[in-house]
């Protein structure tokens, strides 16, 4: 085959926060397609938070990535060639390909995108961010209108479709992000109702002030002091749908929370959640989402980096929250 | 009037550990029936540890005792008298007149109790605490065969009803309770398969090795550092019903929790609960524990303290954890 695949593989296990130098760029030829099989150019590739957990070999949701092996992540591209009569030349696809510009399968890994809108919102508000949003906000947050929801990350892929979805509810959405510059993004653009910059000094008052009626859902993502402030505001029966703790990820040593009593206290029902464990809810998310999406009533912002080499280096950026909206490596 | 009520209030609040300065003995003469009301002779008073929260002016489940006023807690004992129809001299009821040995109301905030057991067993396996062992298992626990349960304070009159209602679901049992009595208590009297000490200096691996499947149920009493190592063995899916945190009670400073991301990990369902926010599950509760009970099926304990004046020391002992099974005070 004349494909060259540029590959970015796990070099080495990161001590605390990861480095470049723990992933290599590496290529091979791309292999002959045997009977059944699809090659997929993959188009973008998706950078999400977990993919830390996947680099230690700490127990996590899922294995380890193993020393050598190509990072593990979601890609979206298209069929270049088949040998399976369900695929098409030219067929747009989903899949989990990892960070590397080709993919080959049988095709039951991957999704048909059939929608109508760029490929790479079904890697974002219409993929597995936009599900994690909807399933955890409405099957494990049950938001009542008037109810107050507050986002960790509210700038990311997911806490960006949550505090909409959360809006149209009709539930007061309050964000905490990083920084003036995405708090004015996360009201201005994503219509939420206030965002708070976790690193000002004036947090916690600034939190309480912009939840005037306390916390009835707190979406987390976030983990470490910033949740702990958020649980002194829960309300009594309060939900904590917890997505992640992107805060921990790197942590050496983990952060001692102090306000969990709050748990108990305000009889607050918490559930950690993987949107991988529900699948069956997956295909009402997708149209919803792609039906609103498609309506202008839900928005979606990206960051961009170009090209796989670049890949480690925007890992980094994400997991530091330089990047507003989804983010991505456009791969072609 | 011819009785002279003697009565425990709250002097000042504890700061950290409670002391018996902060609680007052009082008398003041009973007070005349009004049309409607009824006078109860109270048999026994009931030591919980939810009282420690109520000293304290910290925000909690429920309002706080004022300064000078009769502690709050549940009493069981006999009317005699009455100026309600509803009510006969004889009567046994179950109420909430708190630290004193008479009480006088409308009957409303009273239930009869017809059963056949001891009156105090209404205080405890037939009542709230075997009530909220019941919700908390069955209702938020949600226990299948084969499942391993864990439960802080084992022997106390919530922990050991918890692991004796799970062996009946066809679960293993493994209590954690302070002291090598207490535990071959829970293990020889309740029939827990296993009870670990988590005063001994091998607690972690002692646990550990009591559930070589995991932890699927964390029945959680206790929190602190026990809590933080029960988490650290949760299984995927596992559910903790948070009922307490009496290692957090009289804390200064609280403990700064460090697994917290094993709720993320192992997409944990944790809800905080408390007995009275289930009063439609009451009934079917109480009916089926007295039937247990009544059968032999489920045991219990008590440990008695004899006459008002010594309320506020087996209070002490209690949260010190020196009872086994249902703390009472007996008031006749």
């Amino acid at each position: 085959m004349p494909f060259t695949n540029t590959q970015v593989r796990l070099a080495s296990r990161p001590k605390g926060f990861p480095h470049e130098t723990n992933f290599r760029v590496t290529s091979e030829p791309v292999r002959e397609l045997e009977d059944g099989e699809i090659l997929v150019r993959n188009h973008f590739l998706s950078l999400d938070p977990y993919m830390r957990s996947r680099m230690s070999e700490a127990k996590s949701y899922a294995a380890s990535v193993a020393l050598g092996d190509v990072m593990v992540g979601g890609t979206a591209g298209e069929v270049i060639a088949s040998r399976n009569s369900a695929f098409s030349v030219g067929d747009r696809v989903v899949g989990s390909y990892g960070w590397q510009e080709y993919g080959v399968s049988d095709g039951r890994d991957v999704r048909k995108v059939n929608g109508k809108l760029p490929l790479s919102a079904y890697l974002g508000v219409v993929g597995m961010p936009g599900v994690t949003a909807y399933i955890g906000l409405y099957d494990i947050g049950e938001p009542k209108a008037g109810e107050t929801v507050v986002i960790s990350a509210a700038a990311g892929a997911v806490g960006s479709v949550v505090g909409q979805l959360a809006k149209l509810r009709g539930c007061r959405a309050v964000g905490i992000a990083g920084g003036k510059a995405k708090c004015d993004h996360v009201v201005r653009d994503l219509g939420f109702d206030a965002c708070v910059d976790y690193r000002a000094a004036d947090f916690r008052d600034a939190l309480r002030a912009a939840t005037p009626d306390g916390v009835d859902i707190d979406f987390e993502n976030v983990g470490g002091p910033v949740m702990d402030i958020v649980f002194s505001l829960l309300n009594k029966f309060a939900r904590v749908p917890l997505c992640g703790l992107v805060s921990q990820y790197s942590a050496t040593e983990p952060y001692g929370m102090r306000n969990f009593h709050s748990l108990l206290m305000n009889r607050v029902k918490l559930q950690g959640f993987i949107v991988s464990d529900h699948a069956t809810r997956w295909p009402q998310a997708l149209a919803d989402l792609e039906s609103l999406v498609a309506q202008g009533k839900v928005r979606y912002h990206e960051t961009i980096a170009e090209g796989l080499v670049n890949a480690p280096r925007a890992f980094l950026g994400m997991l530091r929250g330089e990047n507003v909206g989804k983010q991505l490596v456009k791969l072609v």
